[in-house]
């Protein structure tokens, strides 16, 4: 069992809670029963298991390299306020298919809650895929991928730059969704497609203006009240079941 | 200008932070530009205005009583990482209509994000109104406030018992719409009628089996991927708006 804070592997595993340390190893750190049942299920491939020495592993996680830490030990691993004891490494994926009829591109959000519930939600929504502009918030950040409730392991999520999908799915004949509030029709005007690819944009300063250009229709949702806008994921929401039809 | 933390009155504004303090000085805390703005523009009484000695106040603000405090201060009173430097302290309100032909009632959310955001999207989807159980998380939270995006100030939002919210709803005519997984029909499926108040439940729980009894129709959003249920914000913004239509 491991009790210090200060031994290497500790230390190593603590080095994922930050962009860097997750770039150097290619690792991520997931905790909680659910998301780790999750990844498990899933084609991402486990690296180990951390459990905390109350806890009772679930005996089929025995497959995995699994290391035993005491409480002081998993308190400093953990990045919630009541941690469940259980956590675990995962490797990133490099390279995933975006392809189906519906994908999600997703420019420039930086909160990690609004990104996490935004692929949660294309998952719910039956969307094939989501795409996200390197320069939104980091996809293995821990808050992302606890507010994805796990969906970050059921379809495929792509961050990188987000021109080239955006000209690969046009000649695909994707037809491009931009959600935004100037020159934009009401969404439930806009007739559905086959192939829908839709693009939402930062809190404040909406898509970029050289992706609004890349779009067949500009889309938005009305505002009845004296709010300026939705949530952003609240708005991905809407329109994602809308163009689902 | 108050340039101690430990001034009485610098205590006092800090004590709003915690539900203790709002309740027993029947005031709450506000900041930001853009909330101070929508604050002043509304029906609700400011009890004071205060600034940080470098911010330029909008000379109309002068008709209230205005305090001028360091950057220290300022920090101690912020609950934000990077202050604007300008907040107020307004009274609540102790009544307020719910009427109309939209309401949003809320059992029993816990997360400040998602009860502010709903707030936010029941103003944007032209709800007329928001009955919050007394058991939710305080409506007078700062993190509830700033998700509202100052829509706390825009729209009749009242926290109390919900019982009889819904016994007078039901009786004036309103058609109640629970939204839940089980027992439930797919929200498009189900007719819209000119009153209509919905009822969306805690995170984890969902709405309490008593008011679930109350319904008039179970509705449900499909869950299409593998994921369980919806962010209970994004269900709450894709129900209402279909139910305005």
């Amino acid at each position: 069992m491991l009790t210090s804070t200060q031994n290497r592997r500790v230390k190593q595993w603590k080095s994922l809670q930050r962009k860097k340390g997750r770039m150097q190893t290619g690792k991520f750190w997931i905790e909680g029963f659910h998301l780790v049942e999750e990844a498990i299920n899933s084609e991402w491939m486990i690296d180990e298991i951390i459990v905390r020495a109350d806890v009772q592993l679930p005996y089929e996680y025995a497959r995995f390299p699994v290391t035993t830490v005491n409480d002081r030990v998993f308190n400093a691993l953990s990045q919630t306020k009541t941690p469940q004891g259980i956590g675990a490494v995962v490797h990133m994926r490099s390279s995933h298919d975006v392809a189906g009829r519906f994908v999600l591109l997703i420019d420039r959000v930086q909160d990690p809650g609004n990104l996490g519930t935004m692929i949660r939600t294309a998952d719910a929504a039956g969307f094939d895929a989501v795409v996200l502009s390197d320069d939104s918030v980091d996809m293995y950040n821990d808050k992302v991928i606890r507010a994805t409730q796990g969906a970050l392991f059921h379809l495929p999520v792509v961050q990188d730059d987000l021109t080239p999908y955006l000209k690969h799915l046009k000649q695909s004949g994707f037809t491009v969704w931009a959600a935004a509030l100037q020159n934009a029709n009401i969404y439930s005007d806009v007739p559905r497609s086959d192939k829908i690819a839709l693009i939402v944009g930062n809190e404040a300063s909406g898509i970029h203006p050289d992706r609004l250009e890349q779009a067949d229709a500009i889309v938005k949702i009305p505002i009845h009240g004296k709010v300026e806008s939705l949530n952003v994921s609240v708005a991905a929401g809407i329109l994602m079941y809308y163009a689902k039809g």
